[in-house]
C-alpha cells in the first residue's frame, strides 16, 4: 500500500493562495509569515512523514480571526491547515495540496473553570500539561494523557487518548462542547455544557476525531475530575505476553477501575535499561496505577497483585509514595527515548493498532514472531486495557530493502488487527499515512458515507484536504 | 411553539405507497399488515402525542429483511419508519407523512457474547431487561435503564440512559459499532469491535441519537459490565431541593462513582406515598446506589452519609440486602403510576431538560415555583448526578385553559434550561414534539449543519421524516 498516498494528490493554484496571502496580509502583519525555514516546521509531524510545508503560516488569536482566514480562504478555494503542537504521528499536518497552515499556538487562554460542573473551558493552543498546571489549586485535573505535551485542540481533533483510557475513556468521551469554524466561515457550538443531551445530531463527536477536514476547532469544553485523593503505581513481570494479557483482561473483568495498566515487552524493557541504565527483569511487564481513596487505591492494587500471581506474575511492587511512582513510571516514559537511542541513525516509525481485548495476545505474539522474522528493530508498548498497542518500528530508510521489510510488516500487522476485528488505528488517526487503511477497515460503503459528510461540509475541500478520505 | 408542529407536514403519495407494498406483500404474508388497530398501534408511542398510523405495518426478521424493505421505500420516495418498543416520549414513530413502518420486535436474537472482551452483539428487538436475563450466568450486565424496558435498537436510537448514566454513560458511551440499512439500502457496519478507535469520522456516534432519520439500526454492540459484587442502596431526605443538590455536586467532586442519584421533590413523594401506601418522609429525598467491592461500596456509602450529613440531610438509611434495596428502590420505581394516580382523567405529559450541575437547584427551583403559579399539577424526578431532571405535567387535556398553561409552563421551563447553558432533552430525544426547541437551543446554523447531513444520507427524505429535523 505504500506509506505516502497522500503525496500523489496535486496542489492548489498558486495565484488562489497567493490572493488570499494579500487579503490577509495587512491584518496579520509578522504574525503571517512565508519563510521557508517556518513553512518547512509547520509542514511537518513528530513522525518519519517528510514535511510538505504550506505556502503561508498565519499565527491567529482569536475564533474571529480563524473565521476570517478561513473565509478567504473559501473564497479562493485554497486549503486550510490547523496547527496545534505538530505531535501527531501520521503526517496530520501536512500541506498536501499547497495552502494556509493556520497555527493555533498563541491561542492559549483556559476561558472559564466551572469546578463545581467539573469542566473547564479552553482555546484550542492550550497544552494538557499547561491545563494541569493552571488546575493544580482547585483540586481538579484533565487526565488524558497521550505522551506528547499535545495542545488540546489538536487533542480534540484526532480522538486522542494514551495511558489512562481505560478509566477516564478518550476525548470521544471527555469532550463536552466544541466551537467550530466550518469550511464556509461560519462558527457553530456544538452543543451546550450539559453533561448529556438527547439534543439532535451529535455533532460534538463528529469534529472529535475528524483532523481538521470538516473545520477548525477554536474552543473546546472539556470534562474534568476530582483529584484522587491516593495514587498506588505497581509494576510486575510476567514469563510471557499471555500471562500478562490474562491478567490485564480478568482485572478489567473483576471491574477494578485501574487508571492505568500498561505492558511493555522484553525487546522494550531491554531497551530501556540500555538508555536508562535501569536493571528491570528482561521479561513482559505491566505498569499499573490505581487512583482512589487510600483504601479503596489499595485495596484495587491488592486485588490486582492476587490476580497476576494467579496468572504467574512476580515481584510485585506497589508504593504510594509520590517520587517513588515517578521512578516507577519513569521507564514507560523513557519508552520513546530508549527507542530512538537503539540505533542513532536509525529513523523512528510509531504505530498503532486495537483490537478486542480478547485477541491481544494473539496480534502482540503473532506480531512479535513476525517482527523476528522480518529482521526489523521494533520494540512494543501497549495501552493494554483497551486492547491497543504500538510498534516502534527503528529503521534505516537508506536501506531500501529494510524500508521494504518495514512496510511490508507494518501492514501485516494492521491487517491482522483488522482480522482480529480490531482498528488500524487506536490513538494515532489517519493523517494521510493510513488512508488506505482506512478502505481496508471499513469497506468502500462506509468510507463513501465519510466522503458524502465530508464533500457536505467541505464542499470544495478546503480543509485539511487529503487527510482521512481523498475526494 | 406549541406542542405539535411536525404535524403540519404533508404526507407522501399514497400511490407510492401501495406500489411498495404491492412488491413486498407477496415476500412478507401476514407479516404485513394494514389492518387499522395494528397501524394506530405502531403510530403511536407512550407520550401524549396522538397517534399517527403509519399505511402499513411489516415486521422483519433479519437485516435484509430491512434492506429489502428501505430499498422498496426509496425507489417509491415512500417513509420508513423504525419501531422497537414504543416507549419513545415525543412522538418519534408517528407517521407524520404516512409510509411503512418496520416493526423490529421480532429481531430479537442475542447474536454473540464476548465476555473476555466485555462486549454483546445484539439485534435491535432485544430489550434491557431481556438481554440481562439472557446474561444472568455469565456474571456480566448490561447497565442503561432508562426506566420503561425499551429495545436496544430504540435506545440506541435515542441516544437513552436514565438512572445509572452517572456511573456508566448513556448509550453514546456504551455502543462500539452498529450495523445500520441506509436510505438508499445499503448496509454498513460503523465499526469494528475494539474499545476505541481513531479510524476516520465517528459514525457510530451520529446514528446514536438520530432517531431513525439517517437510518434503521439491525445490529447493535454494546460495552458489558461485571456484576458488582456488593450494591447497596441508602436514601437520604433534606429541609430543600438546594441541601440535596450540594450533596450530589459534593458527591461527584469527591469523585464517589455513584452508580444511581435520583432526586424526588415533596410533591412527587406525597404521590408516592398516596399511590403505594408508603409512610416518606414528605421533602426533597435522594435515592443512591453505590457499586463495588463490599468494602469500597460501604466506604462510598460512609462518604455520601457525611457529605448528606454536613448539607443537613437527614434520615440516611442504607442496606446492601438485596430484598430490602428492592424495596427502597420501589418507591422511584412507582413515581410513573404515582403520577398517573393523581388525577385518573389527566394525561400525563413526561419531559425532561439537562443543566450543567452548578445551575440544577436554581433551575428546579424556579421551576418549581412556575409550576405553582401555573397552577398545574407536576412533581419532579431527576437523574441528578448528570444534571437531568424531569417534569411529570399530568393535564386534563379537555380544559383548554389548563392546556394552555401546561405549554407554556413547558416552555418556559425548557428555554430556562437553555439560558442555563443546558439542553431542551437530556435523554427523551427530539421526536417531533421538541422540533422547534431543537432550533431554540442551537440556532440556525447548527441546525442547518444537521439539515446537511440529513439531505446527505437521506436525500429523498424518506427516513422518518419530520423528526429531529425538517426538510
Amino acid at each position: 500500500m505504500g506509506i505516502l498516498p497522500g503525496l500523489s494528490e496535486e496542489r492548489t493554484d498558486y495565484g488562489a493562495t497567493q490572493k488570499v496571502i494579500e487579503e490577509i496580509s495587512q491584518r496579520f502583519g509578522d504574525r503571517l509569515t512565508v519563510a521557508r525555514s517556518v513553512r518547512e516546521r509547520f509542514g511537518k509531524d513528530e513522525s518519519f512523514h517528510p514535511s510538505v510545508p504550506p505556502d503561508a503560516v498565519v499565527t491567529v488569536q482569536s475564533t474571529e480571526e480563524v473565521r476570517d482566514v478561513v473565509q478567504s480562504c473559501a473564497q479562493h478555494r485554497v486549503p486550510v491547515i490547523a496547527y496545534g503542537t505538530g505531535t501527531a504521528l501520521e503526517g496530520h499536518v501536512a500541506a498536501l495540496h499547497g495552502g494556509i497552515c493556520i497555527n493555533l499556538q498563541e491561542m492559549k487562554e483556559v476561558v472559564a473553570v466551572h469546578a463545581e460542573d467539573l469542566d473547564v473551558v479552553v482555546q484550542p493552543g492550550v497544552t494538557r500539561k499547561q491545563l494541569n498546571h493552571y488546575l493544580r489549586d482547585t483540586g481538579l485535573f484533565f487526565p488524558i494523557d497521550p505522551g506528547a505535551d499535545a495542545s488540546l485542540g489538536g487533542m480534540a481533533a484526532c480522538r486522542a487518548s494514551g495511558t489512562n483510557a481505560v478509566k477516564y475513556g478518550t476525548m470521544r468521551e471527555n469532550v463536552l462542547a466544541l466551537t467550530v469554524v466550518l469550511a464556509d466561515g461560519k462558527v457553530i457550538k456544538t452543543s451546550k455544557r450539559a453533561r448529556k443531551s438527547a439534543a439532535g445530531y451529535d455533532l460534538t463527536r463528529l469534529f472529535v476525531g475528524s483532523e481538521g477536514t470538516l473545520g477548525i476547532i477554536t474552543e473546546i469544553t472539556l470534562r474534568l475530575y476530582g483529584v484522587p485523593e491516593s495514587i498506588i503505581a505497581a509494576v510486575c513481570v510476567f514469563p510471557d505476553v499471555s500471562s500478562a494479557v490474562d491478567t490485564v483482561i480478568e482485572t478489567i473483568q473483576y471491574g477494578v477501575p485501574v487508571a492505568r495498566i500498561e505492558l511493555m515487552d522484553d525487546r522494550m524493557i531491554q531497551a530501556i535499561n540500555d538508555y536508562s541504565g535501569t536493571n528491570l527483569d528482561i521479561a513482559p511487564t505491566i505498569f499499573l496505577e490505581f487512583h482512589g481513596t487510600v483504601e479503596y487505591a489499595r485495596e484495587q492494587s491488592e486485588i490486582v497483585q492476587q490476580i497476576a500471581v494467579e496468572n504467574s506474575g512476580s515481584n510485585f511492587n506497589w508504593t504510594a509514595n509520590s517520587e517513588e511512582r515517578a521512578k516507577l513510571w519513569q521507564a514507560r516514559h523513557d519508552a520513546a527515548y530508549a527507542c530512538k537511542a537503539l540505533r542513532p541513525n536509525g529513523t523512528i516509525w510509531a504505530t498503532d493498532v486495537c483490537v478486542p481485548i480478547s485477541r491481544l495476545a494473539d496480534c502482540i505474539s503473532e506480531t512479535r514472531q513476525d517482527i523476528k522474522e522480518s529482521n526489523i528493530i521494533a520494540p512494543i508498548v501497549g495501552h493494554v486495557g483497551d486492547g491497543n498497542f504500538h510498534l516502534t518500528l527503528v529503521v534505516d530508510h537508506n536501506d531500501r530493502g529494510e524500508q521494504a521489510r518495514a512496510e511490508a510488516l507494518h501492514e501485516r500487522m494492521v491487517m491482522r488487527a483488522l482480522s482480529m476485528e480490531g482498528t488500524c488505528t487506536g490513538e494515532h488517526g489517519i493523517g494521510h499515512g493510513k488512508i488506505n487503511f482506512l478502505l481496508a477497515e471499513h469497506g468502500r460503503d462506509v468510507v463513501s458515507v465519510m466522503q458524502a459528510i465530508k464533500q457536505t461540509l467541505d464542499p470544495h475541500n478546503i480543509m485539511n484536504p487529503g487527510k482521512i478520505v481523498r475526494r
